[in-house]
């Protein structure tokens, strides 16, 4: 059986990630990152999620992102704003943290002879982040290749992201028709440490326009409703 | 005064490195990663090289990679070998370490509004690692150049690797030029904690070597001599 490393946040796109990773047969490994976070929920989320779909082992790893700043998802004193109406990069942008959680993929991925990683990004809808995107994936998959001792000894690593261009609405529909319980999952970039949603926020809107274009009850306790 | 995050693990490399980039005019910011290396006086004599070469600003970020273990500088059931003899990749590599360390830099790259990183690696006197070389460090660099949002904004980021391509003996030279004093580094994959190094592992047979052909004494405290 194949091993795959699964990045897994406690979100509603990695969750289906890894769902999509077990119908391909991989025994998968979750790899979660304690960045720091205000959304503490997040990693409770992801806990959660990793038991209920029987990943062979979750690690959870710390790297202190919130020691850098320069976003609102690690430092308080930045407000996540509402849904991003302007067509800009928004606050809730984490200096290079795909970067550094594909990084660390790699590392766990090289000590379980592993080839394959998985990614939830998407760049349908999403907040913009410039490393969500397909020529950011192939940049960082070349590089894995060059970078590391198993791609010398001729093992091709993959990063697989099979949400990339596919609409919440399919990611929705496709996690419900995988048996995930979407409840257990926290998109919300300011959630409680019980993971109640502020419901206004980019994260939040996305996830309730997703869940009402996949004509399915959203889960999710929101503070405010619209 | 252009800035420069500079990564400075306490080796001789490195120190040389931050040595350089000063020279360039660059106002530096030293970052070191305590990823629980066995060799925790790297840590200390990094802090002593910040220090005694004025940098504006130093931090160090904890990352656990001994948990995912798989080389001889994490995880202490793997014996540090002697010289590396065989034309092959050593036990002492670390997975991805060279990525997950210039992803940090490049986060806080990006939230101190720096577009210049410097990393010591040399592909000359070294132990073979895959993620020393020139073109390791190009795809790196395409790679981050797509991955944040300054480069987006229509900022270059520059990998600065001045040492890729010199020998020990010309890197000792040089750092000497510059004032450095390498009593104060730390090349021994499992030097003691107060910095005595073993003599006969990989890194201290290149760190004698140099010194030897640069025909500069070797203020290193060796704890076998050969």
């Amino acid at each position: 059986m194949l091993k795959a490393v699964v990045l897994l946040s406690g979100g509603l796109d990695s969750a289906t990630t890894l769902a999509i990773a077990r119908t391909k047969q991989y025994e998968c490994y979750a790899l979660s990152i304690d960045y720091n976070q205000r959304n503490r929920s997040e990693l409770i989320a992801a806990q959660k999620v990793a038991k209920s779909l029987n990943v062979q082992e979750q690690q959870i790893i710390k790297v202190d992102l919130a020691t850098f700043g320069g976003s609102a998802l690690t430092d308080k004193a930045i407000d996540v704003p509402n849904a991003n109406t302007k067509n800009s990069i928004p606050v809730t942008y984490v200096p290079a943290r795909n970067t550094i959680m594909l990084s660390l993929a790699l590392a766990w991925a090289e000590t379980l002879d592993c080839y394959d990683i998985f990614i939830g990004v998407n760049a349908v809808d999403y907040s913009g982040y410039p490393d969500c995107r397909q020529e950011y994936i192939d940049a960082f998959t070349k590089m894995a290749n060059l970078a590391t001792k198993t791609a010398i000894e001729g093992n091709k690593i993959t990063i697989h992201t099979p949400l990339i261009s596919w609409s919440k609405e399919k990611i929705i529909r496709t996690g419900i028709s995988l048996g995930i319980d979407y409840s257990m999952t926290v998109s919300c970039y300011q959630a409680d440490t019980y993971g109640l949603a502020c419901g206004v926020c980019d994260a939040c809107q996305i996830r309730r326009k997703g869940f009402n274009q996949a004509a399915v009850i959203d889960p999710t306790c929101y503070e405010t409703n619209l």
